[in-house]
Parts: structure tokens; C-alpha cells; sequence
């Protein structure tokens, strides 16, 4: 299933030190009320955790704990709706002062150090998520 | 050697749980007709194989077998033309359920599990790719 | 903080064979006069070098130097201002023959084998780096 939605408006800027990345940019979507979206985020946390997804168990049943300072190597991700409300799905690679890579779905517990976000809103169509049967995950119903 | 080509449809959606990831993609442009154009993909996979080209040697000699669950930390690339064909070009960054990270290039062979895409067409220019002597990959053509 | 710019110019292209990448990047944007803008890379590099910011001491102070061939499995950032000069912030993922991530903060180092990049130019706003208490870094001025 897709979409062919228009673009409307771009952000570009910087979210606050000490703020907790996924909350941040979920406040910053409501905000401005961006429903539909993609964004890309650069910078750095002190710490992050991220979700796992077990495809069998169908459920988030691991969490990876990632108590260092860490660099924001890649972020991105969509904004949608989920029961209404504005949803950001954000998935991330992090990195430590060795270089080594970490990656996953973002879940809440990254705090912020410095973070340069660029948010593309797109308007003329809606994606709502519902969960999906064969998955489980809520996914942008057909 | 660039073009600067103009933006013309964008496209947000999921591809089919249990697809071939690059094959889903490919399949996607070339039913939509978008032969030049850059995409991101968020999700995750039941497996994966990465391609990996040997400089030296000037082929892809080597391949990374993933064989576990993974999360779709990244995936990034572009869409254009390869003897008249659509091909679609996709670096990944994908990770376990330990947060490990691994990318490359990606190559037949990943299953997908969950995959949401965001695609933006261009129009106005074509790339298309032929064998470049000095490193022996398709690439753009001058 | 944040702007709200408008889209202007689309480039899509290769840098070449043996150049350095961030030069490489930032001499376009030079070229083209590109002042604000965000982008993506992907492609293989002979070698590479990654800046890690220490948060504490606030300066990068660490380097992680990897002189093997290595994948673009993922490169991103933006195009503002530093002292009226253009300059480009990278952050990138790299990955090895056998998949292994590397990712973090580009710094001069990474010799071109092959990039493909697509730059998005934004205008009717400006980003102006300037020194931030908080974190040390150049960070954009509200």
C-alpha cells in the first residue's frame, strides 16, 4: 500500500540538550501539528536505549540499554497518525568513542546532547497506523 | 558529475511482509515508472545478505549472510537507469536483537518482515549507469 | 530553534574517484553556493577517519582511524554557516568485508573509491553556527 502525498512545509533545526530525543521530537511534530512526515536527526546523546522487535513472540520483548555517550551516526524515520494522535517512528544507528556501531528501533530514554533535526511535512493524504494480523506491529493500515 | 533535476511525485508506503527487499523495491519503481529518484526504508527484516565489493579485485567477491532477525536501522539510496532498465541502488545498516550493527550493500536475499519506504521522483534529467574503468562499477555516466 | 525554508535546487551526482569525501562535498556546496541544505551519500571509501566529541571535556579529542576499505552504508547531514563560510556536517556509517559497522562524526580522512549523493538546497532562511555553552560545540544560534 502507499500513498502519493504532496510536500508542504520543511523544519530545520536543533532540539534541546537534555531533552529526551523521541519525546522531543514527538512534541515537536505536535507542535507544529505535522501529521505526515519524514525527518532525518544528526548529533550526539548521553545514553540511549532501543527497542527489539521478536518477530516470533510478536512483541518488544528486549530492550538494549546503552548507558555511554554516544554520536547519532543516522536517524530517520516517518511521522503518521496512531488512534488520532501524532506518531513518530524513529529508528537510529549510534556510535561510541571506539567507532562501533549500534542499531535499532528508538524507544524513549535517549537524552539528548545535540541534535540537528530536518523535518519534510507532507499534506493531501493520511497514513493511520492499526495493528497488523500478521506481524502484530501497528502498521499504516490499507 | 551532476544533474539537478526537478522533484515530481512522492511516494510513502509499505512493502509486503515475507518480500524480497530489494526486489520489492525494484518492483515498486518500475510499476510506477520512476527512473530517477532517492528513497529511505525503516523496518525490519527475517534475514539478510550484504554484498560487499573488493576494490582491488574489482568485483563482488564477498557476500555477509545474516541469518537471524533484524532490525532496518537504515536504508538509504537512488533509482535510476542501467541499460534502459530501472535499477534501484540501497546501502542498509541493519542490527540484532543485542543492538550489533551491521551495512553494505544490499543484495537479493532479505526477507522482509516489516518495511515502510518513503520515495521521491525526479523528472527533467536521467543517470544512467555504465562500467567506470577506474574502479569497474556501474556507475553514472558522465 | 528552527527555520521553515523553502526548497530550491535538486543535485544528484558522483564526487571523484580518490578525492576526500568531506572536502569533496564541501567544495560542491562551495561551488554551487549552497548556504543551506541537507544531503545523502552512499558508496565505498579506501579508508576513513571519525571524530568522537568527548562531552565532558567538550572537544573532540578521540579519532578513530580505519585504514580498510569500507562501504557508505549510510552518510547524512546539512549545509549552514560558520563564520559567513559554508560548511557541511556529516555523519556517517561505515561497514567492512565482513559487515561490521563503524559510525560517527566525519572528519578529513575518507578517500573516495566511489559516492553517489543527492542534495536538497534550501533558501529564504539562513543557519549560522556560533559556539554553544552548553554543549562546546558549534551549534546553530537561535
Amino acid at each position: 500500500m502507499h500513498i502519493s502525498p504532496k510536500p508542504a512545509r520543511t523544519f530545520i533545526g536543533r532540539l534541546k540538550h537534555n531533552d529526551n530525543l523521541l519525546e522531543a521530537l514527538t512534541n515537536f511534530c505536535k507542535e507544529q501539528k505535522i501529521t505526515l512526515g519524514t525527518f532525518n536527526v544528526i548529533g550526539a546523546v548521553k545514553c540511549a536505549k532501543l527497542g527489539y522487535y521478536n518477530q516470533e513472540l510478536q512483541k518488544y520483548d528486549g530492550c538494549v540499554e546503552l548507558n555511554k555517550k554516544l554520536e547519532i551516526a543516522s536517524c530517520m524515520g516517518n511521522i503518521s497518525l496512531k488512534d488520532g494522535e501524532i506518531m513518530v517512528h524513529v529508528h537510529i544507528v549510534l556510535a561510541d568513542f571506539e567507532g562501533k556501531a549500534f542499531g535499532g528501533h528508538l524507544v524513549p530514554g535517549a537524552k539528548i546532547f545535540a541534535a540537528e533535526f530536518h523535518i519534510q511535512e507532507y499534506i493531501g493524504a493520511e497514513l493511520h497506523r492499526g495493528k497488523d494480523q500478521e506481524t502484530g506491529l501497528p502498521l499504516w493500515k490499507k
